[in-house]
């Protein structure tokens, strides 16, 4: 039976990968998957040929509006909208239609953390789709409905998970992730113009004021009893695509953290631990779903040192919501998900 | 039959991309072809982890020495060398081993041509690795030697084939090249530093100097009678990959140049004849075989005016190497090239 | 006696620029210049600390309202202002205030150019401030209105005015200018955000449609009495400032070119054509006044092949600027202009 | 009196940038310091025009050989020589001669902290070139010989200065610096290649190897009597020069930090305590001696958060030299060092 696949949004970034990854998929190839509707905003009516070029398989599809209506009749719907218009329209699909949703709205359980963050009313809880997390393949393998993890999440729970899990460290984490431009989306502003962010480094929404910061602290409580708390610290730098995190926290172990890493992920497709003495380098990650981490004692400073890098499209987005429909259908997990870096 | 592919100078940009592809590649997917032999200069018995981390399939292979031992027993060899080293090693393996070879040393046929711009003896001429190209398709097929283009005459080639060919233009060519640092290799060097390039744009190797020169005039030799004169000036621009082409030529035609040049690679999977007003954007074909190409007639100015994008690793060297390999081995010729490029 | 100077649209990148410069002038550190009215359009009311924070001295200054009012009474009146308004607002300042113009209105001579690229009425023409060209630093001592040239033109028509005037080449030029990003303004748009220009290089405004086109043939025809035809072709490329431009032109002349260039330029502050071998890059004079120059011959092409890099707000916008107030003022020429680029 | 100053070095980027700072140094320009001798390593016998063309006015000056012959007769030594040479071409300067040393030898008071990092014997420690830590000023005015600091020291330094002199934190800090690729220094290497360092990030000399570790420990050890911890990483980012460092300490006061900022920095030329709300950009520094800083408690994770903004060349080393240089000598502290940060 053909899987008939609608993405909503896309003519964004996060919709836009989606597609790439998509029209690479074996299922596409093969004839099994099929590209429905794909709706935009103001964009509707224009053709994928003016909005994304470098599809040129999908050049003469044209953008519908984003509605109930466009959306309908699709087996898998994924969603690249803004968090709650995604959750209207994400509560107007039919409950066997698998959704994939790729904004914040469904990611976080706890009310008061939604509230303080987003300023708007709570829309629910879904599956969270990280599936390299502890028990969240099944869950993600056993629901329609998935909350694709942000950017920043992805990378740094991955990051600090095996540290909090197997108590290397107090979860009192430092967390400092260095992102490309494209995290920004495909908005016009003059803060994002190639002319401001060319040669050019900042930190944004610091001190606690970053929505993602909850969404990492949740995600680490799974795995511990301790109290979590994160100091989240993004910075913009002159790149297009690509998350470098670096995380510290106090060192309470004299295990081999590499080696606890190691066996952590030994079973994992895309997690990557490095061998010892290499650095991840985004480079390495862009346009594919792999993640590359290494760990370190710092035992004169009394903390360790975990680094990932990943895409913040592919593995941090997109990539993630194509393996969570692979899991949600029944497809092999890393179908159409490259392991493979562009570099140089 | 596994067909048993080697290559030679895994560890530079050339042998990593055909790696990248070939990991990619259904029939290495399905197990119809393993990558045998990765061989390399003074990177010899390094790990290609340490030397490639974005390969992660391929992490715990190890380089060996190039030569004709570590290269004998694999049905297809691609040698990534520099030239003359190329040609040395190309004549040491037997007649029955398909060679695609990425270096310069047998795509002249001019002996004078290649003594001028590269000061030694004229190793041979090979079928050129350019399908689109009239009659060279069949060629490739039916051939176990083929010599890969150089990027910026796969560029310029495409670019101003039909218009020379529909004598639409003068064969008098005014060719810039705006190119991505990966095109100078990875070699320390001062000049190719980060520091140095970025934030940086300069012509190099101007006024006739550069050896591609030569290879632009014989391509469109081919499809012309009229003697073929080409000004080329490569330019370096701070990106990593990716070659614009802007050719301008003396306009001696009337006819509609959009229609002709959509007519020309009306059955090409590759190449990409862009609506009118919509410029080629190098971003738009990173990573992937496509060429994206514009063309518009400057009356004011006398001029055709034709620019082209291309990807300098992929289109302009690995993948027009994998692209020859599925012709000669007979898969179908767009296996494994991807016509997605990685935007944004 | 001081030097009263406003500054009308000093949020955007030529206004910045200015300021950067007058705030480093002699005039202004010894007290003899003063920075007046800021003037800004939807930005007025807010401080320049917030607008322009790489300029810490002004940082408590407010932008006012764009009008004759606030402009009044000061000595100079830089516009860096939209055309069309520039115009609007020079024709309502005094006729002893000294009027320097960053936009277009005044730059052509040919109304029927200004109606066939800009579509509105033409305005009229001010002294054009290339001092460099043969007459025009006299003309520009002598007037209190100036049109600061184009970016491109000043890049192209300072590289190809020796080959014209001393009759190397038929003025039949291809024109091929690399621009960064700046080069666009500081206007939030999808096209030039950082995400989609960084990595990338593309033609845009092409075969005959920019309105730089006219200007630089305006210039050149100057010095010949030949009709002189300009094939022009920008491309943005990922870098935040600087053109480098390449131009060929029929090659008519056996003279050496070095040094006819170097003999036609040896007076000039800002011109330095560069030692035979030595290429242009913009990184070298990125932030200064100067233009460097490289010039060769082409026997095989029929060509000449002249490279200019300047920095497209300094030299290319800003710099003229205050070159051109310093000669109308009776300053030096070069006060306050680094020869300097920042590199690397 | 004439000041004849010398660099050792001058090829690198240390050297160059001196340079370019002297050359618009008002005692330059009024003709009261000469530039003498500019020596270079294997580049001795090439002229500055070949090695830095950015450097028009020098064009023709050739480097010389780095020895005590070549430098003597100098009032002021610039040295920008690799750490161990530098120690023992200084120690051949006569005790008069007025050494300012931009590498490490004399930076460190702890011999055992030298050994460690450098694994070679200590050369001794002379006044340490922050004026603007406390004490360090007349230190500079009163000595002639000066360690200009490391770059990633300077920003952390600055940043964390008023936070633990003022009790805000627990000395226990946490760095991460981004920087841009000069920081690297002007040598060939694969790893610093453009093709390798556009459009990545990666962190290096993590977990406590990198050398600079220990003099921001030496340097906030001047400001408590509690024991100083620091983590630091230091985060390759792709863009020629800056560093945006971030710290993050524990929090152990309700004062108000911004304000304690402010006050501490209040009479400091060259510090800016941005207002509350506006981040440091690298951008805004680059080019100048300015050093951008912002200060904010996050109560939610319990840590203040400092980030700052320098160019690693200017106020990172060359500025900070020619800072110490003209305390030494007695000019204006501020002399020739640009507050404008070249933006964008």
């Amino acid at each position: 039976m053909t899987l008939n696949v609608a993405i909503a949004g896309a003519s964004g970034y996060a919709g836009g990968e989606i597609l790439r990854l998509l029209l690479n998929h074996p299922a596409y190839i093969s004839g099994d998957l099929t590209i429905g509707a794909l709706t935009g905003g103001s964009n509707a009516g224009q053709s994928l040929g003016d909005l994304m070029p470098h599809l040129p398989q999908l050049r003469d599809r044209r953008l519908v509006d984003t509605n109930k209506d466009t959306l309908a009749g699709h087996d898998v719907v994924f969603l690249g909208l803004p968090h709650g218009f995604s959750a209207e329209i994400a509560q107007q699909l039919g409950p066997d239609t698998i959704v994939i949703d790729c904004a914040a709205d469904f990611r976080l359980k706890n009310k008061a953390d939604w509230e303080k963050f987003y300023g708007s009313e709570h829309a629910g809880t879904w599956a969270y789709g990280i599936p390299e997390m502890p028990g969240h393949r099944e869950q993600i393998k056993n629901t329609n409905r998935v909350a694709v993890p942000g950017c920043f999440p992805t990378g740094a729970t991955l990051a600090a998970l095996p540290a909090v899990a197997k108590q290397l460290v107090e979860p009192t984490l430092n967390v400092v992730s260095i992102t490309g431009v494209s995290g920004a989306g495909k908005k016009a502003s003059v803060a994002m113009l190639g002319a401001e962010t060319m040669g050019n480094a900042k930190a944004y929404n610091t001190a606690g004021k970053h929505r993602h910061t909850p969404e990492i602290t949740q995600n680490l409580a799974e795995v511990t009893d301790k109290q979590v708390s994160v100091s989240f610290t993004p910075v913009l730098a002159p790149m297009p695509r690509g998350i470098l995190t670096t995380i510290t926290a106090p060192l309470i172990s004299d295990e081999d953290p590499h080696a606890i890493y190691a066996e952590f992920y030994k079973d994992e497709p895309f997690v990557h631990v490095l061998p010892v003495g290499e650095q991840p380098q985004t480079k390495n990650v862009v346009g594919s779903n792999s993640v590359h981490i290494q760990v370190e004692a710092n035992p004169d400073a009394g903390v360790l040192l975990v680094t990932s890098a990943i895409d913040n499209l592919t593995k941090g987005t997109a990539g993630a919501a194509v393996q969570c429909m692979n899991l949600t259908v029944g497809y092999h997990e890393t179908a159409g998900l490259p392991l493979t870096g562009l570099a140089p």
